[in-house]
Parts: structure tokens; C-alpha cells; sequence
């Protein structure tokens, strides 16, 4: 099937998810996880497919993405049910007020339609994505890369056991069967089919999307994080969060990936934190601006791009500035403006910091690793959105509607 | 200078009024204010410039939206005090709690940062949008149509007295020079400068901008906009709010230009509707299809475009449906999803309508003219979104903010 006759089939059926209520969307999630818990072993087998022909051509870290185990089904199946749990984002009257004239204006939270989600070699980005979609009303599109294909189709195949128990259509959670770049672009392309496409995966990807959609889409996920250790920090407290926000899952979008230290805490701070980065069994590789350099021992000179690159590696960009202003400066020009954080003990410093640094997520003290929708307490996250518009920050279920005016009256003009 | 050369002056200088409090943001509106009347006389005279070039150029109507007048300067000045009067949208707490691990997190609202407006002949929308930019703590560019450009040079001139005297940059508010296709599209190209683009014109206008845009883009105005007359309708309502929604103001985008009825209804209500349409100083012409114009004596055939066309004039289409689900039907596949009616005392179905109807605004038996900023209690308008993401309907100070998440913590690690 062409993605052009696969989005229109979508978009003719959308109107029951839009429209179902509550119970059957819950119903629909408890039995979705239910068949991804059934389906379990055919599942597994197109996994293992997937595996064996994306071995040798996968890195290890690809490979661990792809690999689903009994264990990873069942986490799947509890993500979908801990999906179905959360309240229901549409229908939500968001404000309501009599006109003078008599009539009643609500502004009524309501699904986007058709949410399409392109993403790459991580399986259970399918059954996460459909839960997200179904809870909110939407019906959607799933483009996984190619890696993944046959274990994204089995359980897909599962998803829609559940939605057809409930009584919904099974065409309102598809897989686009082309992994090639045409489908992709066919997404981008699809206006009147989809009301809004989210990238979910890397850098080249996500620009693609911006670059090339003509219809509505969410940039997320690339994080350039800072972590700025201010002349007034605790410097056992900068150490473990510079430690945490690089070391703990450096592959992911809210890792730090430069640190930024005031002048004047140069020679004591630097090397305390060369000893913890550099210890244990992942040692970092410190990529420092000529003013660190000499209060390093492993270093090596930072070059161009290292202050505008996310490594999502044990490597950390280390540079110098004179005060806050600077750091917010160099923030302001370097960050993907995702996650960026203040270390400090000193108010003003802190005040500054969060009034200026314009991202998404901005920190005192505290490690840049908690941007997420389940540490926010959205209970789920579909992305973490590095836009202005409609969405900022780990985009939850209410990232997933819209909103309608409803207005009722008994004749009234103007 | 370029309009490059301009938008790097802008963002270098918005974030004096991204971080403006409350009190120096009124006292520069109401600064811009007192200058607008105290510029009255250099404004006028700009003005008849403008109108002079445009003699025999431009249309009657378009002539007046471009006519100022002493009473006209006054009512924008009143306009720009009205903004001031607003509550400011910036820094509110949206939302704030206290994760598990004792650190605060705060969602708090915050300016987009520079905001760009393409708009046409209507002097005015100089001072709106640039007091709505002020109030929501964005530096705003301007770029007005070339037949306007003398007024919008006067009128800009006297706003930004206001500024400086309270201590913003003049650049805060900036108007393109070059009136050429050349600097839209350089604003539509504005990546890194321009946070939000919003064009207010004709649809031409507009599809330009969601076409080309590279910077994110809200698509507003185009109303194609329904009175659906169901079987259950009071005739005497219908009669009036079709009325009201078709010759009280035909050129704005919340006015009818297509009415369906149900067919029970033909015989009674068409020949009731062209006497109450047709008569007056300004007749409505009437296009029908098949079914009703043997109902209408003056009405002509309707044409393939009539039924998805914007009139904005005194012309209506006409059209019968078979029951409910066929108007809801007919709306999804016609409408610009505006602002669409039904007329109707049965509640199932104004509840099927209210329910299905994937429109800004929905409204069971009251006028479409009512979606309106002013109207829908925003107390100010930057234009009408027809699109899902970020603003939908009328767009007010809110709809020119973000959010970032503000973290405060003692060292927490996750």
C-alpha cells in the first residue's frame, strides 16, 4: 500500500478514536497491552529477524536499542496500561464564560486528529507512541527505520487485537509499510491527512522534518546541555551533577554535554573534576578551551565545533567564562536550548541565570537528567520539544490536543 | 538597510523587553500612546501620501482601510492604552510542584522573543500589534504592504518615542523598509531570528507564508464559514443569525459565506431566507445547487468553486443536506474550519454538531461574527488561527507567550 492510501484510510477512520469516549479508549489501551503480552512470542521471533539482519551493520548501542527480550514486551505492555490510567486530556473544559449578550463560550480540550510519528530503530517507540495517540484521541501514523520494521509490524499487528476488542478500527494505529526516505517524505507532505508529525530520533532526521513538512511539526529532542559551575558554587554539589548529568545515560538528549566554569574557580575546580570524570570505567574525554587547558591533565584542546556538538558520548566540552552574564551569553549562542543549568549559592546568580537562559528546562542546583515527562509528572512523555510554539519541554498527553471554542446560545447577534 | 541587517539589530536588542517588568512595559505603552496623538499631524500628512499613490490603484474599500483620520488615530491610541490595561501574560506560574526528590519545578510563562508581522494596507495594525508585542515582552518586526508604508513610517516613529522614554530600545519595534517580495521572504527565512511569523493579509498572503516559511508560522483568517439550518431550527432565529453572520460585515473572515439547510426545510425557509437576504440596500446574491434553486427566484446556479470560496461580499452559497451527519459531512470537507453554526432546538442535534464539527469556534444558534478576540473576553487580537498547534481562533496576549520550566533544587541527582 502507498503511504499516500495508507494516510488517506487513516484520516476516513479517524473519527471514531476522535470521538470515542473514555471507557472504550481504555478499554482499547487494556487490551492492546494485553495482546502485546499474547503476541509475545511472535513478537520475539520478528525481533529476532530484525536482529540478525542488522547485525554487523548496527553498533552495539544500535543493536541494544533493537533487541526486545520477554522482559522489554512486558515493560511495554505496562507502559500501555500506566498510559490508560492517566486522566483523559480531551474533553477537558479549559475555560467557560457567559458573553454579555447571554450565550455561553467554553473552550473545550479536543485531539489533533492525526498525529504521524517518525522514528528509527527503538521497537517499543511503537507501542508507546500508539498508547500516547489513542489516549488522546488521535489516530496515527507509525514510519519506524527499517532496522526495526518486522518487530514494529508484529506489534502493531498486536496493538490492533486491542483496538478492534474496543470497537475501534484497527487502521487507527498504522504502519506505513515503506521504510524508504520516500514514505518519510510523503508524511511530511500530507496536508489534510495529518495534523501534526513529531521526529523522534537523531539530529539528521529532526532538521529533515523542520526543514521539509509542510504540515505541522514538533522539533524535539536535540540537547546541547550546559551546566554552568558559578564562582559561588558548592563544589562538591557542581561535581555530582556535573557527574550525573554527563555520566549517568550519556546517549540521551538531556546529558550534559559542556561545562562551563567561572574564571575564578579554575585552578581548584578543574582538577577535582578531571579526578571524578576521568575515574571509573567510562573516563571522560575533556575537550577544554585554552584557559582550562592548563589545569587538566588528560585534556585535549577543544576544536571549532565542540561547543555546538551533542556527543551523546562519554566527552565533555570544558570552557572558561568571567560571570554569569558570560555564561548566559555563551548559552544563548551555543545551546539547542533543551536543558541548561546553574550550579551556585548565590541568589542573584541564580535569579539571572533562570530570567535569561531561554530553554526549555532551566536548573539550579539540580541535574539537567530530570527534563522528562515522568520526572515532570506527566506520567509519559512523547518527545521533548526544543520549540517555542504549542509544546515546550517533555511533551505529555496534553501536547497531543487542541483546543475547540464551543459557544451556545438562543439566537444571538452582533 | 537589509532586512537581515535588521533582524540581527532586533534579536540583539529584544532581550531588553523579553526581561522588562510589568510597570516599564505600561509605561511605554502608554508613552506610545501620547506620542501616537501627539504625532498626529506628521502621521496625517504621511497618510495622504499613501493615499495619493493609491488613487485609482487601489479599490474603495481598500482605500478606506488606508484612509486615517484624526478620529482614527485617536481610537489606536485608546487601542494601545487598552493593552496596557491587560493583566501581563508574562511570568505567570502555570503550573509548579515539588518533585519527590524535594526540588520545585515551576512551568512559567515567557515571551517568544521577537515576533514578526506581515501585514497589508491597514495602517493601523502598526500600533495593535506592536502594543500586543510590547504587553507579551517581544521585540517586534513589522512589514507592512507598500501602499501603507508612508503612514506605518509615521506611526512607528511616534511608538518608538514611547520606548525610549521608557527606557527600551527604539529597536524594539521595527519596521521593514523595503516593501518588495524580497523581505518577506527574508523573514520567512529568518531562522534564528524570528520566533514566530504571523501573516495578516489575504490568502494569498497567508498560503505564502505556511508554504515557504522556515520560521514557525501561524496560519490565520481565512474563514469560509457555515450556517447549517437544521430540520429542528427556529425559522425565525435562522433568519436572523443568517442575516447578522452574511451583510453585517461581509469582509471579515467570521461572515457566513455558506449556508446549508436541511431538506425538510426547503420549501418553507428558502423563500423566507431571499426575502430577509435579498431585500435592503445591499442584496445578497444568492448561489444555489440543484436542490434548492427551485425554491429562489433570484438565485444562480452554483459554480464547482462556490462552495470553497471566501467571498467576503454579498454573495452567498447555498446548499441542501439530507440531515445532520451530511452538514457535519459537507463542513469537514469545505471549511477553512473557522467558525462554523447550526440553528437548531433538537439538543441531539446540536450535541452531534458541537461533538464532530473540528472547528476554532462551534456554535449552536448564535452568529458566527462573534469569534473575536474582544468578543470571546481576550480583551485584544492578534488574529485568528484556523490551524491546531499552539493557538487556535482568536489569538490574544497568551497566544504571543511560551513557557519554560524553571528547576530549583540543592544538588539533586537522578
Amino acid at each position: 500500500m502507498t503511504t499516500e492510501t495508507l494516510m488517506r484510510q487513516v484520516k476516513a477512520v479517524s473519527a471514531a478514536v476522535n470521538l470515542a469516549d473514555t471507557e472504550t479508549k481504555n478499554r482499547a489501551l487494556h487490551g492492546m497491552a494485553a495482546a502485546l503480552l499474547a503476541e509475545t512470542e511472535n513478537i520475539l521471533a520478528a525481533n529476532a529477524e530484525d536482529c540478525r539482519a542488522a547485525e554487523g551493520v548496527l553498533s552495539p548501542v544500535m543493536m541494544d536499542r533493537l533487541l526486545l527480550t520477554e522482559a522489554r514486551i512486558s515493560a511495554m505492555a505496562a507502559g500501555v496500561r500506566e498510559v490508560a490510567a492517566l486522566p483523559d486530556p480531551v474533553g477537558r473544559e479549559l475555560e467557560s464564560h457567559v458573553h454579555p449578550k447571554g450565550f455561553l463560550i467554553r473552550k473545550v480540550a479536543s485531539p489533533l486528529g492525526v498525529v504521524a510519528i517518525i522514528y528509527e530503530s527503538r521497537p517499543n517507540v511503537t507501542a508507546d507512541a500508539a498508547a500516547l495517540a489513542v489516549k488522546s484521541g488521535n489516530a496515527c501514523i507509525l514510519r519506524c527505520g527499517k532496522e526495526a520494521h518486522r518487530s514494529a509490524a508484529a506489534i502493531t499487528n498486536a496493538l490492533r487485537q486491542g483496538l478492534t476488542g474496543a470497537g475501534l478500527p484497527a487502521e487507527t494505529v498504522s504502519l506505513v509499510e515503506d521504510t524508504s526516505r520516500e514514505s518519510a517524505n510523503a508524511l511530511m507532505r500530507g496536508v489534510g491527512f495529518i495534523d501534526l508529525l513529531i521526529p523522534r530520533g537523531g539530529k539528521g532526521l529532526i532538521s529533515a522534518c523542520v526543514e521539509n513538512a509542510r504540515v505541522p511539526c514538533i522539533e524535539t529532542g536535540t540537547g546541547i546541555c550546559h551546566i554552568y559551575v558559578d564562582a559561588a558554587a558548592d563544589v562538591e554539589k557542581a561535581l555530582t551533577i556535573l557527574e550525573n548529568a554527563k555520566k549517568s545515560r550519556p546517549s540521551v538528549c538531556n546529558a550534559a554535554e559542556v561545562c562551563l566554569v567561572h574564571e575564578a574557580l579554575l585552578p581548584s575546580f578543574l582538577p577535582a573534576m578531571e579526578a571524578r570524570l576521568t575515574s571509573g570505567e567510562h573516563p571522560v574525554q575533556l575537550r577544554a578551551d585554552a584557559k582550562c587547558l592548563p589545569y587538566l591533565k588528560t585534556a585535549v584542546p577543544a576544536g571549532e565545533q565542540d561547543f555546538d556538538t551533542e556527543f551523546l558520548d562519554y566527552v565533555l566540552a570544558v570552557g572558561a567564562v568571567t560571570d554569569v552574564a558570560a555564561a548566559i551569553h555563551h548559552i544563548a549562542a551555543h545551546s539547542t536550548h533543551h536543558s541548561d543549568a546553574i550550579v551556585t549559592e548565590d541568589p542573584a546568580a541564580a535569579a539571572a541565570f533562570t530570567a535569561q537562559v531561554d530553554s526549555a528546562a532551566v536548573y539550579v542546583n539540580v541535574s539537567t537528567r530530570f527534563t522528562d515527562g515522568g520526572e515532570f509528572g506527566l506520567g509519559c512523555e512523547m518527545g521533548i520539544s526544543t520549540q517555542k510554539l504549542h509544546a515546550r519541554g517533555p511533551m505529555g498527553l496534553e501536547a497531543l490536543t487542541t483546543y475547540r471554542y464551543i459557544v451556545t446560545g438562543s439566537g444571538q447577534i452582533r
